[in-house]
């Protein structure tokens, strides 16, 4: 089985919806990868941090979904990294009402022993100097995977070039991409970061779906049309869990299984935005991600008969 | 052959975008819906009015292109409607600077004789009761398809709810849609519109492409990621098109050839965008449209495997 190393924040959130709102639960980017990657065949590992105030049952269940998390560190004495955030009324913005980075600013990340030679890692949102520093600890890796945030924009520009460098696939949301490359054309976008380091850029669109770019191949995976979506916390990290997991348990990493990769990260984000917080994906069944991929095939596959010498 | 009617405005558009400005071009619903349906294999006919002072070239150019215009009536001394907008940064939004109704403001449609048995009416956006009136000299028209504004939510709705009420498919935008339904959630959006009387929903979401809607069934069709949108002007209107075009071609209304129909749509409409008016469609060469449907399926098809027995 394929090893993937996941490193990211196991941290406390407390989340306003217009649907409601919650006390400090279970969040974490790390928290999300790891709860949408331990569905596929594959050993996963998270490299993290906590306080002494994060309770055994949060790691009890993370530990029951077969994730190792000996790479987690508890600081005695510590409090764990907070935030807590107001989405707006069309739930594709959100305000972020408070941060504690806690035992967060001192992070110094150590992989375990048995994760050194993780063929599969997942840098999750945190500071590029971090990120690198896991990057540098892992002996060969087959695939590394980029997840960051504007705010590493804005505060480590520098730091972030380098750890874009040494990529092979950045994740990153449609406004950060503009951001990222300034350019406000995603086609363009994808391009210029390319030429940062990855050979592949996904850029999640949130509601509108997600696009896998390529050197000149571009594939879309939509988002799954919802009824309701209560809480898109933790959905593009549920997805790059979906990705990164889909591909560790494969070990195919050519563009055509990437394809595959993007459409279980969307299946997956799909049943992450259905619930506060984790509440979803800590009660999902294998055969509903199942029924759900058998929903993405309807709601895109078509049959089209193309013929080169006929005009339509 | 099958028959598709069309109804709509011929026009006079004068359009700014962050790319240009046009002065007084070729423009109108029935124009652009009829320039993409004309692709196809099948007798296509407009219904619309215009002035004196419209040019016999833009006539010209509808029946080079196989469009019955018998029933477009010239108003002497009549002058055609004009419109004109501006288009902000991100072209998804558009501030109207300009209606001038002139002889719309009087328009009775009349479907020419050869037209009465049409099998296929595309109703292009209009005052609902103009739209009403030519379905009622349809004899026994196969499939009826919609298209209208939320102007008319606004200032005909008793007129618009008849008109729906009437036909099979409705086209709409994603805010349009919204509007007409008091429901965000689309899903919950284009079921509440199902109710008040199409058995399809078909709701446009510009660049983020286009959902079709049949009872519990849902499909995706994205909008092809393009380096540069020039000019969103004529795009619903081209998809709305491709998609009754395509139907009338192949004389299938199933929902598995509705989705054949909403991918052809997305990729009419995707050259629409590519140049200010009706620039690139009056160019477009029919091994374009080939090559085209060809991007779309790259861009959304894959193969992933799904066995019952298998979770992922």
């Amino acid at each position: 089985m394929s090893k993937l190393l996941i490193v990211g924040t196991v941290a406390f959130d407390a989340i306003e919806t217009p649907f409601g709102k919650t006390d400090k639960i279970l969040g974490g980017a790390a928290t999300y990868i790891g709860l949408s990657s331990s569905r596929f065949d594959i050993d996963t590992a998270i490299v993290s941090i906590v306080g002494e105030d994060f309770p055994q049952e949060h790691l009890d269940l993370l530990t029951s979904r077969g994730i190792d998390i000996e790479g987690i560190e508890i600081v005695k004495g510590g409090k764990t990294f907070f935030w807590s955030g107001k989405y707006h009324n069309d739930l594709n913005t959100r305000d972020t009402l408070e941060t504690q980075l806690n035992v967060l600013a001192d992070f110094k990340p150590v992989v375990p022993v048995n994760y050194l030679d993780s063929e599969f890692v997942m840098l999750g949102n945190l500071h590029p100097l971090v990120q690198l520093s896991v990057l540098e600890q892992i002996k060969n890796p087959k695939l590394v995977v980029l997840d960051t945030m504007n705010f590493w924009m804005d505060n480590a520009w520098n730091d972030l070039e380098k750890v874009i460098k040494l990529v092979d696939v950045i994740t990153i949301n449609d406004e950060e991409a503009r951001q990222l490359s300034g350019e406000h054309s995603l086609v363009k976008a994808a391009r210029k970061i390319a030429e940062m380091g990855p050979d592949y850029v996904v850029i999640k669109k949130g509601e509108h779906g997600a696009l896998l770019f390529n050197k000149e191949k571009i594939f879309f995976a939509p988002a799954l049309p919802l009824e309701e979506v209560f809480d898109p916390t933790g959905a593009g990290d549920t997805f790059a869990g979906g990705f990164t997991g889909y591909l560790a348990q494969t070990g195919d990493i050519s563009f055509n299984n990437m394809k595959n990769a993007v459409i279980y990260g969307s299946g997956m984000a799909s049943f992450c935005v259905e619930k506060f917080g984790t509440g979803r994906m800590e009660n999902l069944e294998d055969m509903e991600i199942q029924s759900r991929m058998k929903e993405f095939k309807n709601l895109t596959q078509f049959d089209i008969e193309l013929s080169a010498n006929k005009a339509l």
